[in-house]
């Protein structure tokens, strides 16, 4: 298993509308076949901050999800809205390693 | 829903017993009564970078935790082994919204 975590800083303006696209991102992820999580989330601190929690069974789910229409059309809507560019980290699972508690 | 995303970077000589111990806190707070998910993850960057992922139903269940034996034991026990104090940062879900999604 694979976890991406993306930190994503989002101009004020556009915060609405980087919301949206990210949701529809999400219900498509979440349906590729080696998705585990596609979870999205916002920095109660500071709502220009988004968290994007990406579990994959293996890197090959990581590259597909890359070459995705949903993705690439995520990609190109939001980046004019980015305060920066994002940055996305992968980890390995230490905890728990039970692929089913993953599902 | 409530996700604590806590970023600790632990010295490198201390990564095995931290693992040990952060596993054993995992099998214990995934039992608490508001706990949604408490992923434990490795940077595949850097080794000695670890994230939880700490997901609860609400803010009680994020203050019970912090009471819990548990958590008070791996607290002591990694105290000693981190490389600089760890950061917690609060979030609110974006998605999947679904409750059910989470458990």
């Amino acid at each position: 298993m694979i976890v991406t975590i993306v930190s994503i800083e989002v101009k004020p303006e556009n915060l609405q509308e980087f919301i949206e696209a990210s949701i529809e991102n999400h219900l498509h992820s979440i349906k590729e076949p080696l998705n585990l999580r596609f979870d999205i989330l916002q920095s109660t601190n500071n709502p220009s901050c988004f968290t994007f929690y990406e579990a994959y069974e293996t890197e090959e789910g990581v590259a597909a999800h890359k070459l995705t229409p949903h993705y690439l059309k995520w990609r190109s809507t939001v980046e004019a809205w980015m305060a920066n560019p994002r940055q996305g980290k992968p980890h390995k699972v230490i905890s728990p390693k039970d692929i089913e508690q993953w599902r």
